[in-house]
């Protein structure tokens, strides 16, 4: 062995992957200390379930499942209770056919791993959910942004993109990734017209889908699509959903459902000891006892009354601002005048006191005329008093913005 | 739009990513139905620890964080106590430098995430952990596999292969994986001197060390050495630990201890809502309760008490096996006579109604001739009666082999 001086400085760290530099759009790792946060898809505390007789029998009935590994895919009983779900929904699944995760985030991750090579293509809406962006990103993928409206993600656009690609010997992009009900940030929902239409051209193609759906069931008005999942007779679709939005955050338990080929390869890319038992046993005996649905009930109660409160507050506060009032989910989509910086005004209102994200944050390319006249608000946290002060907070901060004239291109 | 034909059935799914067409080594989904499993490292049921009233405080006085999303580094008071946990073991690390993860492997994950690019390089010891394996293969690494003695991994050997790389040119590897505290599967533990060497040899490089060490405090006999963690002046260790061998595998919840520069980026790369705060909480309560000495000292009596009993009825059921008792950890380290291939005694052990592990799957590379005369056996999970059962069971597959003469070459 050569001789090594014991005390010679490390040189330099190892360079990073490419994959880590191509990062960005991550918001900050600590927020600003505020008193009002409407940055984030928190839940309102005053329907957090009780889930401590859930949380007892599972460390003591089923101690010896809940505090050792869990297999790979998930527990039987929940994998059975998500499958009812959505076969209740639809979507004819079955068990073999989920895959539970640590999180919704973690199934779009492993749909990534199993299709992503640094260069690959990938479609997303434009805006699209932001926290997926790094996700994707850290893949090293290429994006391909199609445009929305009212009635969801743009099918005739995004066909002629692909017709553009393959008619200049391109490879087609793996999968699209969208949010058909109450699509973060927007809202908006897909029509069912719409709905075939993308399905027909992901068939057609030989390219996925993948339905992120946490918002479903939070429904205020209006009556439910069926999924993608639930009209996907090919098995192009990934759906992914999540106990987030219909129980707690905290518990950090999601799943995939897909085609049988597709579950099993992620299965063996899932590379961890199966997800946390515990929180997948609380959920079980929530669901066994029944709970979900007066659950659901509750929240969609709990957020209508807090959209109203918020759209009032916007409306009386922030009358240069136009809004649609979305049917469900946990966020307005706030649209500025032309001119008016989202970056500048969330920067604002920060320093009054409220936390809000600029839709600049929202654009997977960095097309910033486009971007820059949006804000994300989210009702789903603050109560309503909160909800009242933290738009007062924010029309002071757009207030000092356009007061000051800070002026971009109209997009 | 272009006109598609609405029943056209699906041409093809998208290709897979090289990383996913790239795995293997992994083992079956589901295991074989049989009475024993000495194939995993589950903990013994009898010193799982009651966590009801941990839980329960984490649902009612904790609701508030324990059901949203938790900070992606961890909650503060969980970091805090790891920071203590590895201070008091020699390695003067902060809060700031620990990044919670699920479960230990997620960790690891996260490293490659921010490291490896397709094609790079990295050093693991031969034999080396298993479900590290397909990580590692996913994300298309080349890997350089390094020899052990009793001292742990031979540091004059990696010196010579770096050298060599540094004089041909070519780029040197992104990290050193090592398990130095009871080494799995080997059960090796690395001596001092060679901790220092390869220290030395990192930082002279430039390489990074993962120091994955679960099984630190299931020492049974012998003194504990520093981790490398503890003697890294330069920061070129990133430490992994675990609380699935501390408290209960189930809990997944694992941390990362490494320099603010790496840990920061590791952050941004966690794509969750934060690890679960439901289990962290519970741990932190566990803690706070000041349980964990007593706890592990249980562990240790009970392992060392498993231990001897698998070690004597190897001795008295498979005299022709040769092996080290190791000083604390899970695992018992066969190896077998000359030209007996453990990949079908293995077959033959399942067949009889114990699952163990052949050595071949330890081994990142397929030097076959080598790989293939060991079995993993862990000793954590089973009775005494269970242990006695299960070995008697293998000698059964043992003798089916030997007495119809599967011969490989010598290794």
């Amino acid at each position: 062995m050569e001789s090594l001086t014991s005390t010679a400085p490390l040189s330099s760290l190892p360079p990073f992957a490419r994959r880590a530099a191509l990062l960005s759009n991550t918001l900050p790792a600590s927020a600003p200390a505020v008193n009002l946060a409407f940055d984030s898809g928190h839940a309102f505390p005053g329907v957090l379930p009780d889930l401590t007789l859930e949380a007892t029998a599972a460390l003591t009935t089923f101690r010896a499942e809940t505090l050792q590994y869990a297999p790979k895919a998930g527990l039987p009983a929940l994998k059975a209770h998500i499958a009812d779900y959505m076969t209740g929904e639809g979507a004819e699944v079955t068990a073999a056919q989920i895959l539970v995760t640590n999180g919704a985030k973690h199934a779009i991750e492993l749909v990534c791993r199993l299709l992503i090579d640094e260069g690959d293509t990938i479609v997303v809406t434009a805006p699209t959910y932001f926290t997926a962006i790094p996700i994707f990103r850290s893949f090293g993928v290429r994006f391909i942004e199609v445009g929305q409206d009212e009635d969801g993600l743009d099918v005739d656009e995004l066909a002629d993109s692909l017709s553009r690609l393959r008619n200049a010997g391109e490879a087609m992009p793996k999968f699209v990734y969208n949010v058909p009900d109450f699509h973060n940030p927007t809202g908006v929902t897909m029509s069912l017209a719409r709905r075939h239409a993308l399905l027909e051209l992901a068939q057609h193609y030989g390219i996925l889908i993948i339905e992120d759906s946490p918002y479903r069931k939070v429904r205020f008005t209006g009556e439910s699509l069926p999924s993608l999942k639930a009209l996907d007779r090919a098995g192009v679709v990934v759906h992914v959903g999540t106990f987030s939005k219909l129980m707690a955050p905290g518990l950090r338990v999601g799943w995939a459902a897909a085609s049988p080929a597709l579950i099993t390869r992620m299965i063996q890319l899932k590379s961890d000891g199966g997800s946390c038992p515990l929180t997948q046993r609380i959920i079980v005996e929530f669901l066994n006892a029944g709970r979900l649905t007066g659950h659901i009930n509750r929240i969609q109660a709990t957020y209508q009354a807090n959209r109203d409160q918020m759209v009032a507050a916007v409306r009386r506060e922030l009358p240069d601002v136009t809004l649609t009032i979305p049917e469900g989910g946990y966020y307005l989509w706030l649209t500025l005048p032309d001119g008016v910086d989202g970056d500048a005004v969330a920067r604002a209102a920060s320093a009054s006191g409220v936390t809000v994200i600029s839709g600049s944050k929202f654009f997977a390319m960095s097309d910033v005329h486009r971007a820059r006249h949006h804000l994300r608000v989210a009702y789903s946290h603050a109560s309503h008093e909160e909800i009242v002060l933290g738009i007062r907070a924010l029309a002071t901060g757009y207030q000092s913005v356009t007061e000051s004239s800070v002026v971009v291109p109209a997009g």
